[in-house]
């Protein structure tokens, strides 16, 4: 089949890869319909991650229609329609019992070699989905693949993140960081309750999306975020900050930016062993500080009916949409920050 | 000054009263712009509350201007413009320290005779406020009175009923009654996450109005409302249900309707000392079961910024604004169903 | 092999009945080492459940060891100890993806006939354990079966209903019920955070055993329970109370004793269609009740711990030890009030 | 009146001072009968705090009898005996109405200077509290001053943080430090259902106070305390982390010792502007990290009933009871690791 694959930072080739095959009870095949390019396989392309191994497929955001099951699979039939969350989980281990699947003891993530436990990519014409009743999430058609492709990762990870940060109606909600899961962050706070968002970000052109939605937007290069949030806010600060950027300062801007006793939940990625923390502000603040990789598979349904009655629709994100073959031309978009998000048809 | 007086069941007079005057630390002295006749009047009006005495000022609904404050007052001053919560509130004694206002151990309600606290009613030209700082909300000018009226008693009801619902973003939230308490429950359940409300009254035009919010509506006398729900949430029942009425039956049809592990949160007034209840389903389905009196002041800016952004519009309610003089008129037209909404003007 | 069989009201035989078998994937087949006899037994015995099939193997709380696993057994061997949950949970379905096994949309009941899904019960020599991945708890050798085998009911009973009463550190919490159940959850509640337990109950002996626990106890016969409880907490009733009876008269008296905004939790078991409930003093007291049967896979670890270091030990209220073919005596015996639990040994 | 003077690092006198004087509407005087050296005191005396003015009484545990009471007090009256919060709160501000007292728009600190807010220490015979109505907590004869003296800030604190740890019963925790701090965060989490509190310190004297408490100890000089945690813990990591030191170095350990989706809750005093944090394990583990200043009012109630019940024995920590005049000793012992808790009689 064909598969994106990685050859080094800056080198993506769509290739000949050998086709997936069953090779583990639980294991589903899925034919892939749709996959996309996500901000953290820009992490891979920019060569931030290092020990990737040359010649994997990548990628792992992808709707598509199961083709064959292992035996134990005990919820999945060919001709599914499916969409599938970016890593794995086995439903059974003492975290997956307890709903957190993204702490799964035998979980993996797809598409980022053998140190997230080498499961090849999904942006391919076919994946082999491991543990499939607890990882992929049954679609109906009346949700489209540019609106299920979602679930599996950005939108989840928005959701977790606004979840985590225990929004309750009325409450005001910054935003830092205006990219694809930043905007999914404004749109789940406000489905959240939130009666006002303060999105902020240093690109007009985001910040203008954000503003669409309905969000309240600050510019960091032209007010001080910390400050234009207190002027907003009585001077407190906003009852919770959403990071979705994944760096140090934006973690220290929305310490900053919180009120006393408030929530900094992060829905960007880290990685560093340590960074820069404001603890002497969250002290006095007496602040809750959240960060984490999404729990997709339990957010799968809530997330599904938010777009199947309207409340979001993810779709709007969508900038691109380019064959499998052209998977190298929507990563440099993407890279150069020409695309907001970029769909692969395979 | 001029008051609205009950003079027993079906009997309203507007009559010459006593002016209100400071009389304790900590009042507040408030003129009257606008007060509202509520669903609770209706139970006075009825003949359903006993041993009220014949003669009172009757009302809790009001927004007005601060003319007077007492010793002790340190929130408030003459010409701040204020709506009231329905009942009062220390400060200070045990409940009043944790928020929990509406339990205060030296709380009263006003307009509903000696058993309640023996605080002249609301719709007057003028009140006397106890506990003043606790009890009154400033509201800024960008709040007209026809919304504002809301805060103080039934949007802060219906935002406290789905606060303890425990509404996740995703999840389906169905209502039983659509007077005003259960539209607003409706727009609160909205706000506060739900993808969709499943509203259910008997009577189309008030589920006319539950439409135009954008919920699905279900009439009770076409349709078996727990079947319909069940139907439209995979036979799991919905999330959480808001009983908006306060009868026995409407509580056993919230318990039919909700999932396993679901809230049943009424909004509802209950006086009965014993109504049947459906502990065998409440039993096998591990229900949990709120009922309860809004915690208003607690509620104040929560329901003050959705109105201020525009998230919640109350005002959509009013289908009368009279003369405090034609109070009358507007209890009868309120008792027979032909107003959803009475204000009345000072 | 020998089972106890139900025969009619108050009529228990020890009789050979068929061996069970492995018949469905995800079976397990345990050879039971210990059993009990539960209160929800005596509801049977006593004639209070209708419609069960006479000659059915009864009981429901077991200690065992796996012999044979069927295919698709994940996290089970031959030779594993294990305590089993009175009910089955799938591990698959919408309610257990959530953790919420007690709801399991597959869910059945041992030893109670068709009604709870037709399986044999535990007083026997073996059991066949459907979704034995998620129905089973391992648990090691340094817990003997005369503390495991609470595990798997009516200690998970009492710490489910008293999770779900949310106890804070320092609370003041009462429990209405001495029976097994009830004693259970005075341990369960001290365990959890309360500086104070008060437990009411009109058998002496039972109270007896309450206040070795530490308990502060209230004889109904000799008090008014609800204004001791009263008394006792500044006239604001308890923090929460556990309703470990299962009648509607206790859980009125709960809901009497309990203080604004506090919580009511029943471990008692309920099957009536209506029971008459205080529905004006839960509406001017702003309560939360909860009803519900054990969600027991999802206590399993918890439980094991506290009995495992030292924070609970249930053993104590063992007061026969008996062989399986005294089961009859063991049923009488309980039945009359002269044993707290009956443990049977085949 | 005699006071503990601060005249620069690691230099106490005890001088005469002014009397202190009723200066505001809602001031208490309050008769000092014991107060404390506490380890925040340690970083004035050590000079950590810079900026602090030489001459100013220093000290803000204190237990004593009301005095005089200013207009506008409403709960207090001269005779009662009291235990103040280390903060003042004003009981009305939009934090205090939420029962958020440490995040006061108007809180001060005692004897902390200017920076604090101002307010003379209560290492002295009398002081002046602001607020004394959320200040002052009354405390019954049944509590001596050696028990009271802990209300008002470490073991409220050490609640605190607990509480803020959100354990459920039967939980493993970890708690890092065992000063007082620690040690009463010790007791707290086995009050708030830990099944095993597992303490971290380099000091045997104050593992050996853990060990009589009933933790599991680790000391990190003899063993990586993440290891030995992680493998008490079946690999996985405490539920829950108390971090009783105040570095970044205790903080990192407490994330690496956390299982996922845990809790790591600091009791600990920070004041860096910036420290060193384990963003890759919190994101990969999905952490909830709470740093904080006690919000001591909210927890008097709790406290105190821990107390009262024999739930908590504060008084086991007190290794030295000194009159104020020894209070330069005091400070010497503490510094120099000679006494766990110095109470200071006048």
């Amino acid at each position: 089949m064909r598969g994106v694959t990685f050859q080094g930072p800056g080198q993506i080739r769509v290739e000949s890869v050998a086709d997936p095959l069953i090779s583990e009870p639980g294991d589903a095949l899925v034919r892939v319909t749709m996959s996309a390019i996500c901000g953290s396989d820009l992490h891979l392309y920019r060569g931030r991650m290092t020990g990737v191994e040359p010649g994997i497929v990548i990628g792992h955001e992808y709707v598509g229609v199961v083709e064959q099951v292992a035996d134990g699979v005990r919820d999945l039939r060919p001709g599914d329609r499916v969409v599938g969350s970016f890593h794995t989980a086995c439903g059974h281990c003492w975290f997956c019992r307890r709903g957190l699947f993204s702490q799964c003891q035998h979980g993996a993530l797809f598409g980022f070699g053998r140190r997230f436990g080498d499961l090849p990519g999904t942006q391919a014409e076919s994946v082999r989905v491991p543990h499939a009743d607890f990882t992929l999430h049954k679609v109906s058609a009346d949700i489209g693949d540019e609106r299920a492709i979602f679930i599996g990762d950005i939108l989840a990870t928005a959701y977790f993140a606004v979840q985590r940060a225990e929004i309750r109606a009325g409450d005001t909600v910054g935003v830092i960081g205006c990219g694809p899961v930043g905007l999914l962050a404004v749109m789940c706070a406000q489905a959240s309750g939130a009666s006002r968002v303060i999105a902020v970000d240093v690109l007009d052109s985001r910040l203008a999306v954000a503003r669409r939605l309905g969000a309240v937007t600050v510019n960091g290069r032209d007010q001080d975020p910390v400050r234009a949030i207190r002027d907003l806010t009585d001077r407190r600060g906003a009852d919770a900050m959403i990071e979705a950027v994944g760096s140090a300062e934006t973690l220290r801007l929305a310490c900053q930016a919180v009120r006393g006793f408030g929530i900094v939940s992060a829905a960007g990625v880290y990685v560093e062993e340590a960074i820069p923390f404001p603890a002497g502000r969250a002290f006095a603040r007496d602040l809750t500080v959240r960060l984490g990789m999404a729990n997709v598979p339990a957010q799968f349904d809530a997330v599904t009916e938010l777009i199947r009655h309207g409340r979001i629709d993810p779709a709007i994100l969508v900038s691109h949409t380019l064959s499998l073959d052209e998977a190298a031309d929507g990563y440099r978009l993407f890279d150069a920050g020409e695309a907001l998000k970029v769909l692969l048809k395979p």
